[in-house]
């Protein structure tokens, strides 16, 4: 049979302010989406539950879900979002939910993770060994596959609570991240940049420090993520990197933080996500093609 | 046939002062160890192929090297030292030179990769999903081994070079890394911490500041690790590490760094070597097995 008798695969991006849904052949053959914002728990999920509804027996369902989130297959509480600041959602078996509502294999993992294994698969990284995806955005985010595999460990990278070294012209502002301040988060999310200027990055001239200051914090993560993993391919994603310019300052800040040491260099590459903003949503599918 | 019957298995943890040789049955049951001085790459190399040609044909071997080295099996340098500061060192064929002189395959790999393989099969990351092994001495080097298998990306992490912040007592010390100043290794690492106080840091004094200076940045370097890859266990070896008391500031300090946040935090454990000294040596004998 063709790819067209198959029973199609869903996917669900899941996010802090809206769900994107999706169905399709295969995670790049999307043939319908829809977009609903993040309520509580049980408006969001059954509102999702009734637009795959619509799209007859499922082959799978892939679940790209903001965090933290519980990964380990042996554990009871596997595919539930676990301690969120969203308090409604905390204990949420998301993935449970679904699982039972439209009777389909579930694949779960982060938001990240799914959007590193779509830019591993179908966009920036392919052909590559290893690729990171952050996104800096609402907060700071990032996920890692290694060898076409997301990296759980323990649980899943928060590669958004590193510390970076403080910028010389930003010393003063204290953070905004509630459990460690002045962490990457803290300092370098939309959010953060809002406290200190009042503005979005793509809003202040490009002659203004902040795109020093926040490309400095962002090479530091790339730097560290190098040189704990040696990760060939880092895409930097969501909205603050679209601010002209930001991509190739981060860049420069990195080489400037490296001065040529780390060995197979000509191999790295920081880049925005070849996906573009469906890198999430390719993700997901991802996750249920995997399952 | 029983395991005393098969061609014995050949390893060597090639390090920049020393060699250390070894023949056994499996990973764990060594017959014959010998450690030789390093020197030149010839003298060194026929020296100890001399000493394996005692032990009859050999089933394999692996070598634990310090690098950087190329470990991509497609590029014709895989199985070299890359760029040393060891100058004659420098492209070194040292795979090569065993696979021609022993007629055996060789495995090959970073001395701290071989030493997290042996600590995650036999040593103290025994049932872990994900394991880092950490060396503090003359310089700082890291290797990392998610889902059984050491991480190579663009090559090899190379932890060392991770920028911590500075303590706030500890801020006029320069580095002495020779390529970024005051990286960790440039900071903490065993000639850093001569440079600053003269003396090794298990000669001074339990209340000296340097024992929470240097806890410090290793503190901020297990932190990083656990966002970036959610490393379940991290072992820290090396010269310094055996320092009384020296493991548990940095657990401290690593707890408070967290602050409660990282998800599956009850599984992440800060160790030191379950095998000792031998996790090197193992691991060499680790990768002629699985080569």
């Amino acid at each position: 049979m063709n790819t067209q008798d198959k029973p199609l695969l869903a996917g669900i991006e899941a996010g802090g302010t809206k769900f994107v849904l999706a169905v399709g052949h295969s995670p790049t053959e999307v043939i319908a989406r829809h977009t609903i914002p993040t309520r509580s728990p049980e408006t969001t999920l059954v509102e999702a539950g009734d637009w795959f509804s619509q799209h007859g027996k499922l082959g799978g369902l892939g679940i790209a879900s903001f965090g933290p989130i519980e990964l380990d297959r042996s554990n009871p509480r596997w595919g539930c979002i676990t301690d969120t600041p969203k308090a409604s959602w905390e204990g949420c078996d998301i993935a449970g939910y679904f699982a039972d509502r439209l009777n389909v294999p579930v694949g779960f993992d982060t938001d990240v993770n799914g959007a590193a294994m779509a830019e591993y698969y179908f966009g920036a990284g392919k052909g590559a060994s290893s690729l990171a995806y952050v996104t800096v955005g609402t907060g700071i985010g990032g996920g890692l596959v290694i060898d076409g595999r997301p990296v759980h460990g323990a649980a899943h990278p928060e590669m958004g609570h590193i510390f970076p070294r403080r910028h010389p012209s930003d010393r003063e502002f204290a953070g905004i991240c509630p459990r460690h301040g002045d962490c990457l988060e803290g300092l370098a999310s939309g959010p953060a940049i809002k406290a200190r200027w009042s503005a979005s990055l793509s809003d202040l001239p490009a002659e203004h420090e902040a795109h020093e200051i926040i490309a400095r914090y962002l090479a530091q993560l790339c730097h560290s993520l190098v040189a704990m993993s040696a990760a060939e391919v880092i895409v930097l994603g969501g909205g603050v990197l679209k601010t002209g310019g930001l991509l190739d300052l981060v860049k420069k800040q990195a080489s400037e933080l490296n001065a040529g040491y780390f060995p197979g260099q000509s191999k790295h590459q920081i880049v925005l996500p070849g996906l573009g903003d469906d890198a999430g949503i390719t993700g997901a599918l991802l996750l249920a093609a995997a399952d």
